[in-house]
């Protein structure tokens, strides 16, 4: 699986070429043959002897760039000027803006958005603290708070370095489901001064969405936030992804014909995206499961099960592999109808997923490289779904988060219950229609009209008649 | 000074009239004889027999406003409907959105705001964090925190109801100064949960404005996370008045010839405020300050100063009153220049303002009522300035703050020093050219053009030539 040219490596390359026809040929004709793809030509100056050229690329990635450039550098009376990243230059600045709703042209104005009219305003939330859903921003607001301790698959860069990714995330809330989000970039790793600054900041926010804070940290600042917030909280590393699984899954097992409380699930990762997704499909019905790590299958015997010291490895003891299995993951898959995979790059191959049973499902999810190349798997198992977006059935959590934060704020929730997160993946499963389920489309892609407004309204629906949600909230959420 | 009908208490009444020519004006007659003021009159709907009107007015209050909706509910054939509270009406859903600035409309946009693209633009800022204000929103970014205990004149009211003052304070940013500002309201009192929450959030921001934070914790706050912070801490009840304040006193000393290192100035009120006022007069060049607190003039034999356990009235007593006078406030004004008061309504006559010197000096900046009434001072005082909108001089910190946290934000300054505080006071009071100046101009109106830009590029400089701002920030600011 060698990398593809993408948008992501694009760069824009300005140069001066002779003003001959062939001249621009010729440098078209050099990219390609290097492997790259030439997108956008723009001429920006002209003279009778010379043009000022932009030429944009896609590439492999930036040591390939530079490559192209070099090569692009030997065409005769070309000159090489600024070469820009793309990526950068939509980086440049930050991704977010906030802006005022309200005009300030005069004092009239100001007296009302500020001294002296907003005192009353303030009164009335003093008086009414629900208020605050009405008269401020609160209702519409979800922090997204990291301490950029396990960011994308980059691991701990800390909370500077995960910005980009904060905002881009808040910028597909807004882009999917007109959600104000606000990135909060920690710029701690221990638990309590997370919890104490998340419980500090969150008058704010109608919700807390949590992301790429390590394992096991993560379980216990979202058990002690969820405990100690009257607002719902999200990590979505965990439900995000457990969310988007199940809902592939109903699809994919629609597809083989096979039913979740029927099948053999041998699951690999047992961190947060793992062990939330084991929960949500045990919640779902799954009865048979077997779950690997690093160390092998997960059973009652195992030491550091026996020890104790590990409660996550000790709570999927007690609730999967109720033969007490113990061997490899490999071993483990044999007979096995479904293999889902959070874990890391190339642990199985083409000839592991052959022992399956016949119509496999296979979810290779580690980012960016699959535990299984998907075009081996695919050899042997009739189902295959991975993180990748050029493969078909991509499981991406862009799918849940809008549509299942919209739905909690429209509702007014306080908390984040199995039953919203069930609702939420059936309603994402059942975009997909019975007369379009395929092998090959088992999950709606990320751009797909409507998901995150049929999410919502799952998500609404199920708060609402479970008491996650404040009676009256979203009747308060309305105009007075 | 009775109160006046204002834009603050609009109210908008929903009514069918009869469809007669005098019915609407008996209606507009209740209202003016009533002392309300209209300022809309909208015909909704219409029919032969009737109309539907809004009828928009100002009030002096609330309670004021029922009065005149019942006097309009007795004109004949008047059939009153909906009233809308037009305060309460901007505030709906709050006062701020998050945008996006990136498009993000297929797969190649995705690919280069998040995933993969943006794990290249991670890795740039963990190798280089100054990045972060190149390539993320930090650059424009500030916080403005709140712990909800000292907010206008209410009172600790908490940080939910101190939320629409944090969201006005935050459209102010953007209007005046093209800041983003974000409301960060504490759900703590305590010291150091606060200290800890403002150092964990700090990496998303490039300055944090302090506001309405209760004395004698504001200090402390402001000092520890001015230490412990690499971006510059900003109390506006303190630097921001004293700004202000500053500034005017410069043109109002100019109106009446006399020079702030020879004038004998009396000031009320040794909180946050009045403390930051004091400091910056002094560094200004003041020499002969008596400071007046509720318990009568500071002075170095005063119970509280000699105990020790007051650290704000000991720093007091030692840089002002070197004479030890004691006594009262009032007692300390005869023969003064200048009454500076940040303290409480009412305090003082016109009586006690005719015992100061001629061409006295009065800024009775208390709010809403100040601490004289100002048109008796102005018949004892040449120069009489208020925090009042509706009198000339008013002593407003939207004047300041935008300004100020441009020019930090533009030179990329990790500290706020006094020398700043200085340059932003003297380039405001510049802002009113020599032949404008006169006793009721001492000071631009709020919407006076240019006056953020003015004070951010005397603080832009002033930090960069002090070294407050870090070399090369300013240039790391702009394109690659």
């Amino acid at each position: 699986m060698a990398a593809l040219p993408s948008a992501a490596n694009s760069v824009t390359v300005r140069l001066v070429a002779p003003a001959r026809a062939t001249a621009v040929s010729e440098l078209t004709g050099v990219v390609e043959q290097a492997g790259g793809v030439v997108t956008g030509l723009d001429v920006t100056a002209s003279g009778h002897e010379r043009v000022r050229v932009d030429v944009t690329l896609m590439t492999r990635d930036p040591g390939h760039a530079d490559e192209i450039v070099e090569l692009m550098r030997g065409v005769e009376g070309v000159e090489i000027g600024k070469v820009s990243d793309r990526t950068f230059l939509m980086h440049l600045g930050g991704k977010l803006r906030i802006e005022s709703k309200v005009p300030i042209r005069n004092r009239d104005d100001l007296s009302l958005i500020y001294t002296p009219g907003v005192a009353r305003v303030c009164m009335a939330i003093a008086e009414n603290p629900e208020d605050a859903r009405r008269l401020t921003i609160k209702r519409n607001t979800v922090a997204v708070v990291t301490d950029g301790t396990a960011v994308l698959g980059l691991g701990d860069i800390g909370p500077l370095a995960a910005m980009p990714v904060m905002e881009g995330k808040a910028a597909l809330f807004k882009r999917f489901a007109d959600i104000d989000a606000f990135p909060i970039c920690l710029d701690t790793t221990d638990t309590e001064e997370i919890i104490t600054a998340v419980k500090a900041i969150s008058p704010v926010f109608a919700g807390i969405n949590l992301e790429d804070i390590s394992a096991p940290r993560c379980f216990e600042i979202e058990a002690r936030l969820r405990e100690e917030l009257d607002i719902p909280v999200f990590h979505d590393d965990q439900h995000g992804t457990a969310i988007v699984a199940l809902a592939a899954m109903r699809n994919a097992l629609a597809v083989v014909g096979k039913r979740l409380e029927d099948v053999k699930l041998v699951m690999s990762g047992a961190g947060a995206a793992g062990t939330a997704i084991l929960k949500l499909m045990l919640h779902a019905g799954a009865r048979h499961v077997v779950v690997a790590d690093m160390h092998g299958v997960i059973h009652a015997a195992r030491e550091d099960v026996v020890s104790g010291d590990h409660p996550n490895q000790t709570w999927i003891a007690e609730h999967t592999n109720a033969e007490g299995f113990t061997g490899t993951l490999a071993e483990a898959l044999a007979g096995a109808d479904v293999f889902l995979g959070v874990s890391a790059p190339n642990i199985l191959t083409g000839d592991d997923i052959a022992t399956m049973a016949d119509d496999a499902v296979v979810f290779a999810m580690a980012n960016p490289t699959p535990e299984v190349d998907p075009v081996d798997a695919a050899k042997h198992a009739t189902v295959v779904a991975t993180g990748r977006s050029d493969f078909p059935n991509q499981i991406n959590n862009v799918l849940v988060f809008p549509g299942v934060f919209r739905g909690l704020l429209d509702s007014g929730s306080h908390v984040l219950t199995p039953e919203v997160l069930l609702a939420a993946a059936d309603a994402l499963a059942g975009v997909v229609k019975d007369e379009e389920r395929n092998a090959t489309y088992i999950i709606p892609s990320v751009f797909h009209p409507g998901v995150a407004e049929v999410v919502a309204a799952a998500v609404a629906k199920t708060a609402t008649s479970t008491g996650a949600a404040t009676a009256g909230s979203a009747e308060a959420a309305k105009a007075p």
